[in-house]
């Protein structure tokens, strides 16, 4: 069956490191949580760790991996291996050279994207865009990213930073603020990070409730989640507020790739049924009669081990 | 100097044709303002004998040409070289094989693309991209519309429709409506079709102006570059919020394809250097410290005919 792949999802609150078939099976994983605060070198450390102990679990050595896939969840200068800014690490420096330090304790290849061109590709080689040349990947979380796939190859551009959907201006007279500093951003109308204004709003709107929202810590998509299945209207209001703007920004995504199929993942998705079928109806009441050939709008296939299974992918492109 | 290029430039009021050398110098070409209300079949008649008569005065054989390009204003299915549908030609049936009506009258190779790809290509073989991999044309005219050039190719997408830039959202609660039917497409907010919406928005409320704008017939560029020279309020109002648009369009493609360079044409780049400054500005001001390298944005080096020579740049592909 070929060598194992290893991933490794470095996120902001999860660091998960795991080996992956060829075909895209998770074989196992372990997980840590205590590594936000550290230094860049502590963090490569601690990954170099949790990889060891692994491969002694399951008596593998160096030889039987085909490499390192690790995703880095902030602007990359991929080519060279540079972690240029992210703002889940608040305690990193500028241009740590992520790939060179986690290389110097592997003898295998290893790679580092960021997590929507790690995800896309996963989507790409084992889930919902499987059958396809090209797609997109939207992923709807914290923050929203999307990784372009063209010609079975993703897209980066010039730096390594093409895909950064989430900081295009999609209502500029917004007053809802990203954490980038600008106004109307999709990520600051439909991201996770704001639903705290986004509820915030609501309620000065005069919007009912039944929950109580008077500590914005716990306004969280799983909150609203809860308030949605309970049928709570500020609740079903801010859901379906988010839910137009991603479907604005796959309308948008449509116009400048005319691709054949779009998925979403990220953990928002979990809004579950409702949420997706309203992006869809924003989508297509936009794209009207400019959709000339169908379009396959579909939800990530490969679920809640998309960011290890998109790590390790990466050595597969 | 190699066999010439022929270009036809198929436009909402002007069809040019045109004898282009290999490295993007205009020989020749003659004009006709009379074909929009003819059906297709009569417009590629009038095609095919006004490019007769241009090789006929330069004693130029079909085989000297490399071969015919031509735009089409509209939506193609390229692969196939239909014409879809475009808002210029009412008369059009949809789906004419416009490729086919064409290749039918000549031996040498005939190629159909849309007006942004073509003057895409043609700045990036012979003006401001030349020195590019890869680039982004955005056209600024009656509409607004983006060529990508990848690695040196034209990207497309699956039908042939990628690009589309104008018909993105950037303004959801906008009161200006687009042809497509939608309200704050970038078209809309910044293209010269809206001028007149624009301009009435303005006048509304209550926008200083020394000029007559009773008439909106008399409502374009020209009147608007008239008032801009002559420090009109209302004139210089219009003109920079377009330029605010354009230049979130700017930055929005900045996000996403992360290009080395992104080069400005189409006719209202004739408001000049405040305009472009202006746009220049919008895109800093949000691209801010989230531009990790140098970006050229560049004026288009082609100029007038732009149109014509990047059809027959479709040629050198």
């Amino acid at each position: 069956m070929g060598k194992l792949l290893c991933g490794v999802d470095l996120g902001g609150t999860k660091l998960s490191v795991g080996l992956v078939t060829p075909t895209g099976g998770l074989v196992d994983r372990s997980i840590a949580h205590d590594h936000a605060a550290k230094t860049a070198p502590d963090v490569i450390r601690q990954v170099r760790d949790m990889i060891c102990r692994l491969l002694e679990r399951h008596r593998i050595g160096e030889p039987e991996l085909t490499g390192i896939g690790m995703t880095f969840p902030g602007h990359l200068r991929f080519r060279e291996g540079i972690a240029i800014t992210s703002s889940n690490f608040r305690g990193w420096k500028r241009d740590f050279p992520i790939r060179a330090a986690l290389q110097e304790h592997f003898s295998v290849r290893t790679i580092v994207d960021n997590d929507a061109n790690a995800q896309s590709f996963a989507e790409f080689k084992f889930g919902a865009g499987a059958s396809y040349d090209s797609m997109l990947f939207m992923t709807v979380s914290s923050g929203i990213g999307v990784g372009i796939i063209l010609d079975g190859k993703i897209y980066r551009g010039m730096t390594g930073t093409a895909g950064e959907f989430g900081h295009t201006i999609v209502n500029p007279h917004s007053e809802i603020r990203c954490g980038c500093g600008n106004y109307g951003c999709l990520m600051a109308q439909a991201g996770g990070l704001a639903l705290p204004q986004l509820v915030r709003r609501k309620l000065d709107a005069g919007v009912h409730t039944g929950l109580d929202f008077s500590d914005p810590e716990q306004i969280t998509g799983e909150t609203l989640k809860q308030g949605l299945d309970g049928n709570d209207e500020l609740c079903r209001a801010v859901v379906f507020e988010c839910a137009d703007y991603v479907g604005i920004g796959l309308y948008n995504l449509f116009q400048i790739f005319n691709p054949p199929a779009i998925v979403l993942g990220g953990g928002l998705m979990n809004w579950g049924e409702a949420y997706f079928r309203r992006i869809k109806q924003k989508f297509h009441a936009l794209a009207g009669n400019m959709l000339f050939d169908p379009i396959d709008i579909a939800r990530s296939e490969i679920g809640a081990d998309a960011g290890l299974i998109g790590a390790a992918a990466l050595l597969l492109e």
